[in-house]
């Protein structure tokens, strides 16, 4: 895995996922998305509505991560504390941003633009706007870290919006096969055999429990895309040596 | 919220997770039940399959969360390294565990015993198993550590065989109402002021949108159902004063 890649760190903030209410449904967007550009996703974090928890993990990882994006927290009410808490960790003041101001007050009628939407576009000093073209007030940048929103389809567009102001890495790129009736314990010793032989690819191996028959899913990923197919060639040679038949790419469904 | 309840962390195991080729399935059946038994998760990490960086997060995380609970990595596979890096945190000798090698071996055939297999019949030294009825490879609890598959079918069966060993505390409860036609920037006044008088209440504002209509959903958690079902009361009030209607409980779907 190329080590030169620029490594990125996502903060969950919010007691719902922390607590079952809520099934995440932006972890694998923002991996995904981040895997692309070459800038994988080294870590995780679900963190709850707490400020010292919230501040000191900012602090932590930012120092750990070269960016750090969090999702959640920048709603109105009074459980949105994510934007207050990134100036607090930043130790700089947390006040009206007059672009924010500007977009959010010209989207409300007249008097609705209250106190608690107020809050919205009230950001730490020196933050950078992130686009919210779904509900307007928008996220923001302050140094490496970058705040969106935690509703799913306006992380979504926050995020494709942020993306070509990131630096990008070598994409890594993905091989897959799977099939059907071999076991993970009788692949393993061969397999190991062949992630010994290529170092430079990323080995993984997924069991998979399907209505269509349990089997395993063999992942190859790397910068190197012939090196990742080749990988992925002699596990088919594998499988067929065991018995099995490989069927190229991940299991449907 | 109570202070003396015992806290809880989930380490998610996997490169899996953090590349997006999975969509994690563990997160929230985990939450869910350690919420039932009065120790709420406190934090989740999803960390990669590199050892340093399973120890160090492993020790961090034990010596601050009364409980951790890992996912993932115990298969029989070269990438399967959870095992190992346990014994390596607790600087405790990796070897073969009598009684877990002494159920997998009855469960396969003669000769199907391989290497690999035996892999998962290896713990640290001093591991106490955690029964696996789906597939019979045990998880294990060493210390404050408890350490589970990853497929969530063998993880769900294997926490829940875990949970009466668990020390309990006072389950929290939930009570929820939702409207549709509110937006969050209308009740956020009035929830702020609720939230002030129901100290003991955590009350969150999640906003849903769903081919039913948009709305918002308000949840009061604590240990005392009585306030929780105060808190709502007051908050149902509140948003007939703004013109919507209160539905008990969280909205479908």
């Amino acid at each position: 895995m190329p080590t030169a890649n620029p490594t990125a760190c996502l903060l969950v903030i919010g007691n719902e996922v922390l607590s079952g209410r809520t099934q995440d449904a932006n972890i694998r967007f923002v991996a995904t998305r981040l895997g692309a550009i070459g800038m994988p996703l080294s870590e995780v974090r679900v963190i709850p509505d707490i400020p010292e928890r919230i501040i000191g993990t900012l602090n932590e990882v930012r120092a750990r991560f070269n960016h750090v994006f969090t999702t959640g927290g920048i709603g109105p009410t009074h459980d949105d504390i994510t934007s207050e808490c990134v100036a607090a960790a930043f130790g700089v003041p947390w006040e009206p941003h007059p672009e924010a101001w500007a977009r959010m007050e010209a989207s409300y009628k007249p008097g609705e633009f209250n106190a608690a939407r107020q809050r919205m576009a009230t950001m730490p000093r020196g933050a950078a706007l992130i686009d919210n073209p779904v509900s307007v007030a928008p996220g923001f940048s302050i140094g490496n870290v970058h705040v969106m929103a935690g509703v799913p389809r306006i992380m979504q567009a926050m995020l494709d919006g942020l993306l070509p102001r990131l630096p990008r890495g070598v994409p890594v790129v993905s091989r897959a096969v799977h099939t059907t009736g071999l076991p993970e314990g009788r692949i393993a010793e061969g397999l190991a055999a062949i992630q010994g032989r290529f170092p430079d690819a990323d080995i993984g191996s997924y069991p998979f429990y399907r209505p269509g028959g349990n089997g395993v899913a063999i992942v190859a990923k790397g910068i190197d895309a012939q090196r990742a197919d080749a990988a992925i060639a002699e596990v088919s040679a594998l499988m067929r040596e065991l018995g099995a038949t490989p069927v190229m790419g991940e299991p449907p469904g």
